[in-house]
């Protein structure tokens, strides 16, 4: 039965090396898996995929405009694929989320999407929001901060070390950090808007 | 290490049960568990948990414009609080999942939220949107659809019998069935728009 | 694709819950889900499955010689079924969990098993032996131990109030508690037998 | 809160791959994560961990009567230890694995191992049995069998492409092949011993 999964992370856990590995391991089986990465990201130049560790291999570059049900389903036409594998998933539309669960329940072939949950500011990236929302599976790759806390924030660093909590939800040229929660400060930062009021201490102590 | 927790399924997996059987749990051990309730789902009464199977207790109802940060840390300077479960949590507002965060973070109080993803016509309720971008553990309480497949939406069916597809986001009144994704037709129903076009048989055969 | 499901805890977790919603779950939608637990659990009677939070309902016994993929495939050629539930599955025989993979691979029924990892000295019963070695899905059902961390050990406890290390394996009349693996010691109790040598304070502080 | 990981899966997953990204993670975080592999597989060299997408590192070789606790409080007492990885973690003794136990519990050092859960003829490892017994998370790395179907189990195959069924558990030398437990054939293989009588169609039809 094929599903719609998402495996997510805070930055630098290895999405890259998780989808690279599971590219390897179809390849090895003699099975085709298609790998889409978008074309904003381009560190490692337009269409490939590279994680830190060294790994590396070329990718079909979607912009939001593409329609990956059509593309997948003609490539599927061509020569059968068992598996799709997108990198940086946050980054996909509403609609191609949409496009991808079809792929699954048309034309049964399994997607994995690798992405992050969250953007510098704590706020859901429009194709995490729909992946979490629509996935048979969410699986987490776990990472820890420096505090050697479970990390689940994206923090945006300046130059200065310090977070930059302005500016736009897409920046691939600024340095992140995967942190804690507690440490990434939501009640700060956070779009929602909330600060917690200060406690009223004659309240408690009375009772 | 205190976590949120959003406990997610589709309609009629025994979320309520789940959280009733945890504050038994708590409560068979000496510590002290908070339940809320949304004040919309009044179904079972204001302020009462009522699972299908037939367990139920009382509740603190909240609407939208409760600080469940603020009566959580009076709760607690009160009396130690050890965790803090809510029911139908996608009826959270985004300033409220905020507001959880911080009894996790500065209390350092366990809270577990149960609730759905989606609605029916398949868009992340804003409660569920934030607690999946923000939880530290997302688990799945999983349930069948009438196929034996996995089941994942929440599809509402009207008097006769067939699947709604317009109206209100929260409609207490209706019945709701649990569905796979390719029974509720997302394509057909979602307010995000894709319908796939026909195949052109002729590339197809071309290639 | 139907799966061998093994749902573990520590004691007093919910087990027995989480099993009884389930079939009621299956009920409801029509389904038709079929409840095993071992003739050595006559807490609540012979035959029944019982929660300490008040769900109850009937189940055939089976002891140790009972043949369980016969009994299903016989049951099944009867009147479909959907579902096996079974309690207390620790209980299991080595050859009745291969029974049970035999449902699951020849007669395509999905198995839901319940039970404990550990005895009371942290050694694996031999039916959560081989679950844990062949299911194809293992999830955890959660639960605290009284200092607030998680629990996944059984101590048995005596009627002085104090920790049981020594009798037999299985002690269904005893009162059990869900602690930590900290708390349980398994250096003091378990009959694999290591104790660490005192630390060398001379070579560690050399350094 | 320090704990006992288990990253189980199937031969040929990438198991070793996401050791190595662990330890860069940690490394790259100015964190200092030891490494660990049994001697006993030496296919990369004594004291190598590889993989086969071509990532490798140094790591220090451990035979069935090394003390890992002693060891690791030893380096930890030199200089901090982050995390402990372990490689090939089938191959440890329960022992070892209760030494593990006691760096997360009193030396507060996280331990992740990687491993199989069962050899050539479905019967779980000694280290496999443990962990899975001990660990406080149990997470599965999946990879598909050439069916694609889950894989659970690993084939020991023969030169003649055909699977061997007998022979010493630990077998450095053969091919393996990752399948699902259908493909595999426990009732074939398994010494658990179990072969399902032929179903008697009188009584089935009788009914």
């Amino acid at each position: 039965m094929a599903k719609l999964y998402f495996y997510y992370s805070a930055m630098n856990a290895g999405k890259s090396t998780t989808l690279l590995q599971s590219e390897y391991n179809y390849r090895e089986q003699g099975m085709r898996a298609l790998c889409f990465t978008p074309r904003i990201d381009d560190r490692a130049g337009v269409g490939r995929i590279s994680s830190r560790i060294g790994l590396e291999r070329e990718a079909t570059p979607f912009t939001g405009s593409h329609d990956l049900f059509v593309d997948i389903r003609q490539a599927h036409a061509d020569s059968p694929v068992h598996c799709v594998l997108i990198d940086e998933a946050q980054f996909l539309t509403a609609r191609q989320v949409l496009q991808l669960t079809l792929v699954v329940d048309r034309l049964r072939i399994p997607v994995l999407c690798y992405g992050l949950r969250t953007d510098f500011r704590g706020e859901p990236f429009e194709g995490s929001k729909y992946l979490l929302a629509w996935a048979e599976e969410i699986i987490e790759i776990k990472t820890v901060c420096r505090t050697g806390r479970k990390a689940t924030m994206n923090a945006r660093i300046g130059e200065d070390g310090s977070q930059v909590v302005q500016g736009n939800q897409i920046d691939i040229g600024h340095h992140y950090e995967a942190v804690s929660r507690a440490s990434f400060g939501l009640d700060r930062i956070s779009p929602v808007g909330y600060a917690p009021p200060l406690a009223e201490p004659s309240k408690a102590t009375d009772t």
